[in-house]
């Protein structure tokens, strides 16, 4: 039987190489007042920005920029709020990586509210956002976080009483998402991998949520089939490749549409904690927990009797899938499971995925995390043993 | 390589049995005037309307109800759009059949416009629609036409020189869609048949599309499984059984993310015409076509050599797993390819749909039929030779 479950509207999605110069098009349909969120550096690099931007500047459209890096802390966007709350904005386009979109929405929703942003944070503030926003475009220029396609965007207080919370409603999905694959080929592989990492761990995580439906499971499974078939390429010998890249940014797109609805597990549940105690990009926290978060899933699922089933036998799928085999028969979940957490281990290794030790991460500040971490929709609750495990085997 | 693709918002989905009931928190959130556009017959008959109204005469919430019946024509939208022009209606709410959830969608549209639909139809009038509409919340009580999900409603005017033509445009997406499959048991094995036939159609002639993506092929391959798997069952033995409905529904609903994103091909090519000239359900015309029209499409594809690979190879993907096997090596194409076709003729002979013979369709029509069909997104291009053979052998 097909369980209840609800899914919420995606953004318009645009998809191809070269599309980003669509936007001549899309900026009119909004007006005319238009903000640019970008990143630091890649973008402006690779000639893109200053190539996309002479065309517009000999156009009607008013356009001003902000560059920001780094993950988006409230104080970051309260700034730039304040700074064009009254420049009567028509639309924000957010250009660049995980963080940059994220921020891009914190903007696009907190330009129609008085005060800072941490009083809508989930777990933080007490306020709810409504929605309102101005209108956001969201162009993603690595394959990792989905922002381009989820309803929150994550803000990052780092330090001992940091937090890494969520500013979240289902009006916040960007407006139109463009997937533009040559805006990744310039992304260095050591980002290419975490952000890859990330993208096939929210696939995994929402293929096998308890939240998932059939919706999800179809998107999610082709999601993590173009993903695997194309993480080692993209961060060598396909680099360049806008095809390669295009199957890459195609999965983090899927990773964003399937999370948003079906939920995370327990690597996003210490992904929040990590990221708000230490400096560490979510993508490393994401790929270096992946395997070993993974394979202790599989352990307690077995563990479950026929409760586990279900879970398992999804795992065994993508496992199966991998071997590019297709899971039939229940007598081979136990080879199909060993496979997937066999292959995450030697694409940890491959890609090079740091452990986190070298963030400043240590046993000392285990339990505090344990303490932090939620389970969001994991197939199978994990005792605090586990947990600690977990991070453990990954210093 | 993934093509170029554009994928348009889909409707907020809330998918279980007996959650008709949510409406009574969702209406206020669009207001307290409500128009519920619902079918002739089997609602009524089965006693959910008057349970469900029951409960709303005690609350705050204005409502008032048309009951339509057969596919709607553009008198009866005009009609029915005039009497409720001044009534500041918050929300539309439709539930029935596709030709209700169309009437439904073209009158949340029409009533923020002058003059006559027909002004706005597709190759009819020459105004083209804004998107601006009432709030519409679309019910299936069938699993077939997809309406709930799809961006067009389709008007019909039946005759010699009748049309079936739709009004279209992307916001006009339903809001929201509630599946609950409890509205669909009571639903005949007759009309099942054809809404199941109808939405298998929709599914693989988008599957097929030449603009078929990625998402719309994930979405496609899993609503091709679950209707293949119980289409059967729910016009037979599992007509009562919630969960068997439940699944035909889910396979209704993606038929109708997928049509409206990928198109559809040669059969929905001729459902207009014929569905124009003559009075014959929607359903019938493409489930008695359906195997007919695959066979063609796949021999012409045979004959094209390297370019026909592509779709021949998704037709023995649904081939294969109707046969619960999955397609791996290309020299099974032609066996699997067999088997799809031989399935589809076996569905219709046990789930006795009509030929087309029995609506007054003869050999003396069949040159005007052939002149009015478009290709859509087929596959393959047919001459009108062979567009001649599919009607003509199912006369």
């Amino acid at each position: 039987m097909i369980h209840p479950f609800s899914f919420s509207r995606i953004p318009y999605i645009i998809f191809g190489t070269g599309k980003l110069y669509e936007l001549y098009n899309i900026i009119p349909e909004f007006g005319n007042n238009v903000l640019f969120v970008i990143g630091g550096s890649s973008l402006i690099q690779s000639g893109i920005w200053n190539e996309f931007t002479s065309k517009l500047e000999n156009s009607s459209i008013n356009f001003s920029s902000v560059s920001l890096s780094g993950e988006p802390s409230p104080t970051l966007i309260d700034d730039t709020v304040a700074k064009f709350h009254n420049k009567n904005l028509d639309l924000i386009v957010g250009i660049g990586g995980g963080s940059v979109l994220d921020a891009g929405k914190a903007i696009s929703a907190m330009l129609t509210k008085d005060g800072s942003i941490k009083n809508y944070l989930e777990g933080v503030g007490n306020k709810i956002h409504d929605g309102k926003k101005i209108p956001y475009i969201a162009i993603p220029t690595t394959s990792g976080t989905g922002s381009e396609a989820t309803k929150n965007a994550v803000i990052s207080e780092i330090g001992p009483d940091g937090f890494k919370k969520s500013l979240r409603h289902d009006n916040l999905i960007p407006n139109i998402t463009i997937i533009d694959s040559e805006l990744m080929v310039s992304c260095p592989p050591s980002v290419s991998a975490a952000c890859g990492m990330d993208a096939f761990t929210q696939l995994l995580e929402a293929y096998v949520s308890s939240k998932a439906s059939p919706i999800t499971d179809s998107l999610a499974y082709t999601g993590l089939k173009f993903i695997s078939r194309n993480i080692l390429l993209a961060c060598s010998t396909g680099a360049s490749n806008v095809n390669i890249r295009g199957k890459m940014a195609y999965g983090a797109l899927i990773s964003g549409i399937v999370l948003a609805n079906a939920g995370l597990g327990i690597i996003h549940g210490l992904a929040s904690p990590i990221g708000g105690f230490f400096k560490i990009p979510h993508g490393i926290v994401c790929g270096t927990l992946l395997a070993e978060a993974t394979k202790i899933n599989i352990k307690t699922l077995q563990n479950q009797g026929p409760n586990g089933k279900l879970a398992l036998k999804k795992y065994a799928q993508i496992g199966a899938m991998l071997k590019e085999k297709y899971y039939g028969q229940e007598d081979k979940i136990q080879e199909y499971c060993v496979n997937l957490v066999e292959t995450l281990e030697k694409w940890t290794e491959v890609l090079k995925i740091d452990r986190l030790g070298k963030y400043g991460i240590n046993r000392q500040i285990i339990h505090k995390i344990v303490e932090n971490t939620g389970m969001k929709n994991n197939p199978v609750i994990l005792n605090k043993e586990n947990i600690s495990k977990i991070i453990l085997n990954r210093l």
